[in-house]
């Protein structure tokens, strides 16, 4: 176990610095800025420290081989961009634990029957360009190239801009046949995002499912004026509707099965002593299943279109993202859990509200997921946690995972 | 009045194009930037083409002087700087007005018993620094210099360092008595923020008052977490409170004589996927009297606390800045209207809800106001307007205004 940690410490030692706000501990790792770029040298040549060849796919992902790509490989990893402020571990923690759970089957001489590969979905969290899981998206074609090129971030910047500036051709996005055929089983550790394991004796657990869930723009035009000077009669004030949908979605969420969360907004011109112009929020929902999502957004916009009218103020809204619910594969799930057995991990299974690559890839190929313990279940923070030791015992449950699947035959995790 | 538009327009369209965002035609000219600077240098220009010597206070306020500076000059002028996305005549009237008056007076051979003296004030939207009146505030001693010299921009960056930056020391600043005791009068000619005038047949209105007003800082403090895997229960959501205030803040407003804004916010993170850690928000509140705002102020500040505690969220209110009640001088009041009478210029009295330098100064100096009609009233906005034949009437009113003042004796306007 000693070495186990030391190799763990190593590895994640040279990734902690890299985003990192010095203020608030938090990070800020969005797609294809210089930070991501320094991220994806860094998974390079964690790749070749370890003689695996590394390709960009046509969406630029970034894929690690172990053995020669062919179409029963087994796929882990993750994704290295953050959400603003974001903790260390959510992306990164399955990215390092592919590279240690590799080097713990080489240590015991595992001789696998397929080829591995390590992979890195580029804009998981959508921080950047607004769509969460935007790199396997792409790959499996959930979302067409075309409105994903004209993605723009808050500079204007589209995707097709950042991607060329990264020597990525915009042309070549969408659908990759090719490369999800040689998918046989795509499995992805993460922190858990939760308290469920923190409740128990176990450092490592097992998805089962993830609530569906979406993200809505809505965009308020009042009309700027002076604060002062401006009767309350006169106002078509855009943050008044604003604030009265936030504590409506609230009151909508806590009567269903659902969380609706406002984290985003931008307001315009953002001055003291000025009415603004416009204020952009963007709703977060999701739910135990689609009719749970369903009646909370149609109440909550029904509620703001009354809102916005009762203020003059003209309200459009759009739905930037969708993902239905997933349920992963049980067959794979069965032999996950066997194995992990087998080497005496005791793995309870859980569903979560969090969005993943994973779940994107589960419409289209075998997909399972292991949980980490997280102690406070705090995400999407710079106060996210993960044991040092519990990462070590992540580590070793991919390991297993990975070595029964790498092993093994295949055909009972086809779905 | 064909030379005076000429001369109007000439002026006018050398600083139209100065800090304006292309985009939205609005206005981005906060203090000690780039664009403040150039504001600046426009300003020492204009003076110099007119002969007239240019002195920049301990504060960093610019005064062009016509004559000798003495103790009996009289003051016009307003500030250069702008709110965000601010409209082009809020503060540019003023000054531009300033330097045409003059030029009238000199066509028509006034001969001057005393100097005149064109002042840009800084900072008196509080753009950057968050204390509205900066310039002038310090000039007259109404906030310390230590308090100012602290107070930092949204990047970190001090006024004190803003300063250094310009060439301004900072060890400097402060209440400036012999720069006051120079003023026997101020005179602060503004576009209207407001409908007075636009409902009536003058171009050209006098002052009464200003309604008190302050700014305060409201900081929510939550727990940053995932906007998925977070439940309800668990949630520390700085977003609902704040949202809740919002909407408490019109309500207790709308029962009273007063108005409430919050036209600026901060969120941390600011990411969809994500309870915000933090919400800054700033309130603007006025009234017509000091007891209007406080009471609308203490029922808000009360709501506050109870949303804050009831979401598990810290809540800090700090007051940024107040102005009581300005009731402008009734002497020099009376001598603006007599002197606009005798032109022939009908001059209606308003009060308004909008601070200036000449409140400030009016704690101090005998001080009045002129306003230019407003065709909408909208202010602090781009879309604030005034007609060329309306400014073209203020500089002939200010025109008329000095000439009085600085040719017949001062006693009656003196205190």
């Amino acid at each position: 176990m000693t070495r186990s940690r030391r190799a763990f410490d190593r590895t994640w030692a040279e990734l902690e610095p890299v985003g990192r706000d010095g203020r608030t501990g938090g990070y800020n790792r969005f797609a294809w800025t210089r930070v991501d770029l320094e991220l994806r040298e860094w998974f390079v040549a964690e790749a070749e420290r370890r003689g695996m060849g590394v390709e960009v796919d046509r969406n630029g992902n970034q894929w690690a081989w172990w053995g020669s790509p062919s179409d029963d490989a087994i796929v882990t990893g993750s994704h290295l961009d953050s959400v603003p402020g974001g903790g260390a571990f959510d992306g990164p923690l399955g990215v390092v634990s592919a590279f240690l759970a590799l080097d713990t089957m080489i240590a015991s001489g595992v001789r696998p029957s397929r080829p591995l590969a390590i992979v890195n979905f580029f804009e998981e969290e959508g921080s950047r360009f607004g769509l969460a899981c935007l790199g396997s998206r792409l790959l499996t074609g959930a979302v067409a190239p075309e409105k994903a090129l004209a993605l723009a971030d808050d500079d204007g910047v589209t995707l097709a801009e950042a991607l060329a500036g990264a020597g990525i051709d915009p042309r070549g996005l969408g659908a990759d046949v090719e490369a999800t055929r040689r998918i046989g089983a795509f499995v992805e550790l993460h922190v858990e995002q939760g308290r469920h394991l923190a409740l128990g004796d176990a450092p490592v657990g097992v998805a089962t499912s993830i609530w569906p869930h979406g993200r809505w723009h809505l965009r308020f035009d009042g009309e700027g004026n002076h604060a002062g000077t401006t009767a309350i009669a006169d106002r078509r004030d855009p943050m008044l509707p604003f604030a009265g949908v936030v504590s409506a979605a609230r009151a909508i969420a806590a009567q269903t099965d659902a969380v609706t969360t406002f984290g985003r907004i931008r307001v315009q011109p953002n001055g003291t002593n000025a009415i603004p112009t416009r204020v952009d929020a963007w709703l977060d929902a999701r739910g135990a299943t689609r009719d749970d999502v369903d009646r909370v957004i149609a109440a909550t916009t029904a509620e703001a279109e009354t809102l916005a009218a009762e203020h003059g103020v003209r309200l459009t809204i759009e739905r930037e993202s969708w993902t239905g619910v997933v349920d992963f594969d049980a067959g794979l799930r069965g032999r996950l859990l066997g194995a992990l057995a087998d080497a005496g991990m005791d793995s309870p299974v859980m569903h979560t509200a969090a969005g993943h690559d994973a779940g994107i890839l589960a419409a289209t190929v075998p997909t399972a997921m292991l949980f980490v313990r997280n102690p406070t279940g705090v995400s999407h923070s710079a106060l996210e946690q993960a044991t040092e030791a519990d990462c070590v015992e992540g580590v070793a449950a991919l390991a297993v995972v990975l070595q029964d699947l790498l092993t093994r035959p295949l055909a009972s995790a086809a779905r």
